[in-house]
């Protein structure tokens, strides 16, 4: 087990985090703060000194950290600053009081590696090849154009929520034609990046600007999901509030709902910088990300010692998943893979049925691994309990619906529950096609499930087959007396007609078999969580 | 790390559980299984012989038992036969085949042995002092009186559902006429109880009977709840709900919500008995216990070796919590316990202020030590996630009421919120008073976190004084520098003015002690989490 401090001093605010690293590699945050330290007020464009109050802030900040650090047992510190030290002429002096006062070795990143940490934060936790990605924060805004889930060019252009607010004295009421005047000149700046896409491009957004945009967004819609990362703002529903926005006093914008009190000043102008990159981009949606620079830097540390192989690029949903799961104390029962195997092999061998496409298997092995993570609540309405889990659990590399639908698979896998869905608010954000899909996918975990009831892996082989009377499942077995998985099945029947519009004919081939090909599979899956 | 097997072969129905027990003792259940295989089935009054039939049924569902148990790694095994093996003659044969086919050593209990196990399940998990405890069974009943926890008299009827059905052939529809002379037979055997009270006493049942009248009476009261175990439900109630139950045909009562369709033979039979009793004892509801014989013989097994001091009996909502956060994987941190206690120094010294009763105390003790469970889900929102494991887990002790309290003081462990409050179904059940209340213990637990936001348990003591125009709060650091926890509890102070209808005013005393009173406190708590 080893603890790993992350800070970020930025121009606006000062984060501060803590990894662990654990069984299997499995990393978690443990704890997390974040302070709006304001250090690069006061700071103007000639004089470029930070002042002696914002270094006081942050140094008091910093003195506590060191503390926590200290009771926390953490052993490594990665401690970076950001434009508003990289711009001050006396950033080197500054950290050097840090180093003294604290003993944290801060170090400045140039715009280029803090557009490639923030690449690297934002990669390994969403699962999209083709992207342009920017970070806004205090007082610069980096942007990279990804192609194939590789960077491909980056700037980093010192202009930021903080330095573009004093530049345009927009804090207050700002009339509508300074609005203009702040568009056009953004404007002007985006029109000199050369790299910048002509043809229309998805954008994904990073920093305190875009988290409250979204959150705005969310409480407006009583978005049903307590989640930012990966969440989609629609371009149309992004204009207007940028504009409803620019239309409010300062003391109006300090009330408005899912907006921080703090941001109210500079939110008009990072608003406009967020609005005008999005627009540029002909994108339809703008994608938030909960995750950049710390992550990181995190990654920067774990990957060359933890994940060599990469396995996130392999599989970003299933890597999440196991390292979700390896911080559990879920002792080892081989069912779970066995289940997971047992339901991708029906998955598979019906694909030409059911249509569903890879990222649906993708969802269904999630759920396989994710089904039994319940038990630690209480072992009573598990797949309850494993459900809310699922739906909450800080796992990347799925959208918002497609963790939902997750959900909804392990809740039902002991079989369908219209009772559990009318309870669940998540679900209005399904359509009823994906709700269809769940069903299907839910059938095939539950007559896993089912046929493993007893924990035995008795199931050596399944041959499904279908055709238009009827769907066939033979099922080999190493018992010959298959009487508890048979019942355990039994009430599935009927709602495999009904979700795939034929009946389902089981037949059985007690003892037949001396290899366990299911228990093979589950084996190639690699899930072996901690005793 | 051990696993034990319970097996509980009873009348109507077979049950078997595994339960783990590891770091500190903790125990848990990790596999459960009921099959109903009505051993009794043919067995009548005359002939008292177990069926060739009934017979291999349960062979066949305990020589999957004996492979599960192999599979999963069970060393002990604790099984036992109740009323239908003890009244038949050919019983101690068929435990012999039993054995021989399956190795697993079957005892039969006698009805006192199964009366004083039930009891001992019940008393370890509901908190009770004076009650009538009856289990009732396919084939027997045992009542139980209860007088300062003590068991004071006990007896097994051999009349059970399923005896009394046979005996007044009562599975299909039953005429007024015969629901009388049912009631009359079991009035008369009551009657023939000679320490039965005479005063009202609170009555607890046990059993399958019990636990589907308390279904039902769930169901259609949209009860928001998914929990039976300590549910009371109303004598009126219940009443109401076997009246209506005995006027349905067999076909009708199969179809009633929350009535599992095997039972609805039996059910009348069952209701009427239970009503009886409850009836005689003039109790003004009837509480479910979802434990009994099971949990008795895991505890007579368990006690001995893992709770010699018996800490179940000192307190056992505390010992409970504590026994559930011992199967987490939560590391070792001091806040908890600091954070438990410094809340617990509040409640106490403003003791004549709130007027908040000893419960109370125990309630902000226990949210004290769950209020961050929810990081094991995501440290992100885990406030929240924390209430749904303090909703949902497998703790007792307390009532329904007092579980959903807890939850929400854990919920606002980081301040009130309206939000949450609005999503949660849970909350109905509770009182204008007791949300009050809650508002109350969680402003303790929110100040104490705030208090130590940092984790470096710079608060040494606190002292809490009233008057009529405010509260006051000492509050003295080992640390110069208060300005983190300062600024951590700044916003609940607006909140304890509103809910307390006086102003609290804060004073520092930094660096003045050389003590750390809130630490030896909590040490005193004497929770260690596993590392």
């Amino acid at each position: 087990m080893e603890r790993i401090a992350i800070i970020d001093l930025g121009s606006n605010s000062i984060r501060f985090v803590i990894m662990q690293i654990g069984a299997h590699g499995s990393y978690k945050l443990v704890y997390q703060e974040k302070k709006s330290i304001r250090l690069a007020e006061g700071m103007t464009l000639d004089s470029r000194q930070l002042t002696e109050e914002a270094q006081q802030r942050a140094l008091q900040c910093l003195t506590v950290y060191a503390h926590i650090m200290a009771v926390q047992k953490v052993k490594k510190v990665l401690a970076v600053a950001t434009a508003a030290v990289r711009n001050a002429v006396n950033g080197a002096s500054f950290l050097k009081r840090v180093r003294l006062n604290t003993g944290i070795p801060m170090t400045i990143i140039s715009g280029k590696a803090e557009a490639a940490l923030g690449f690297s934060g934002v990669a390994h936790t969403i699962d999209r090849k083709d992207f342009l990605l920017f970070d806004l924060g205090g007082a610069s805004v980096e942007i990279s154009l990804v192609k194939n889930k590789k960077r491909v060019h980056s700037i980093s252009i010192p202009l930021g929520a903080v330095t573009l607010t004093e530049m345009f004295h927009s804090s207050g009421s700002v009339p509508y034609d300074m609005i203009n005047e702040i568009k056009n000149f953004i404007q002007k700046k985006l029109a000199e990046i050369p790299w910048f896409p002509k043809e229309p491009m998805e954008v994904i957004g990073v920093g305190g600007t875009v988290r409250n945009l979204a959150k705005v967004h969310q409480r407006a819609s009583s978005y049903p999901l307590p989640k930012l990362h990966n969440y989609n703002l629609p371009v149309e529903d992004l204009f207007a509030l940028v504009k409803s926005i620019c239309g409010k006093t300062y003391e109006e914008r300090q009330k408005i709902s899912g907006l921080s009190e703090e941001r109210a000043d500079i939110i008009i102008a990072g608003a406009l910088m967020v609005q005008e990159i999005v627009r540029k981009a002909k994108s339809s949606y703008l994608t938030i990300s909960g995750c950049g620079l710390r992550e990181g830097l995190f990654f920067h540390y774990y990957d060359p010692i933890y994940d060599r192989e990469g396995s996130w690029k392999q599989n970003m949903l299933i890597s999440s998943v196991k390292n979700y799961l390896y911080t559990l104390p879920l002792e080892y029962d081989f069912h779970t893979a066995y289940v997971t195997a047992m339901a991708l092999s029906m998955f598979d061998q019906w694909k030409k049925m059911h249509r569903l496409n890879d990222r649906m298997r993708n969802l269904l092995y999630a759920a396989g691994l994710l089904h039994d993570t319940g038990t630690i609540v209480n072992y009573y309405s598990h797949a309850r309990h494993s459900a809310y889990i699922t739906a909450n659990a800080h796992i990347f590399g799925w959208s918002h619906r497609e963790q939902i639908m997750c959900a909804l698979i392990c809740a039902f896998h002991h079989g369908y529950s219209s009772k559990f869905l009318k309870s669940n608010s998540h679900v209005r954000i399904l359509s009823d096609l994906q709700m269809k899909e769940v069903r299907m996918m839910a059938l095939f975990l539950s007559l896993a499930e089912g046929l493993d009831e007893s924990h035995e892996q008795c199931i050596t082989r399944l041959v499904c087959t279908a055709s238009r009377e009827a769907l066939d499942l033979r099922i080999y077995t190493s018992r010959d007396n298959f009487d508890v998985p048979a019942h355990a099945v039994q009430h599935l029947i009927k709602d495999f007609a009904k979700t795939f519009r034929r009946p389902l004919r089981i037949q059985w081939f007690p003892g037949s078999s001396s290899r366990n090909e299911l228990a093979e599979e589950a084996v190639k899956l690699d899930f072996k969580p901690n005793e």
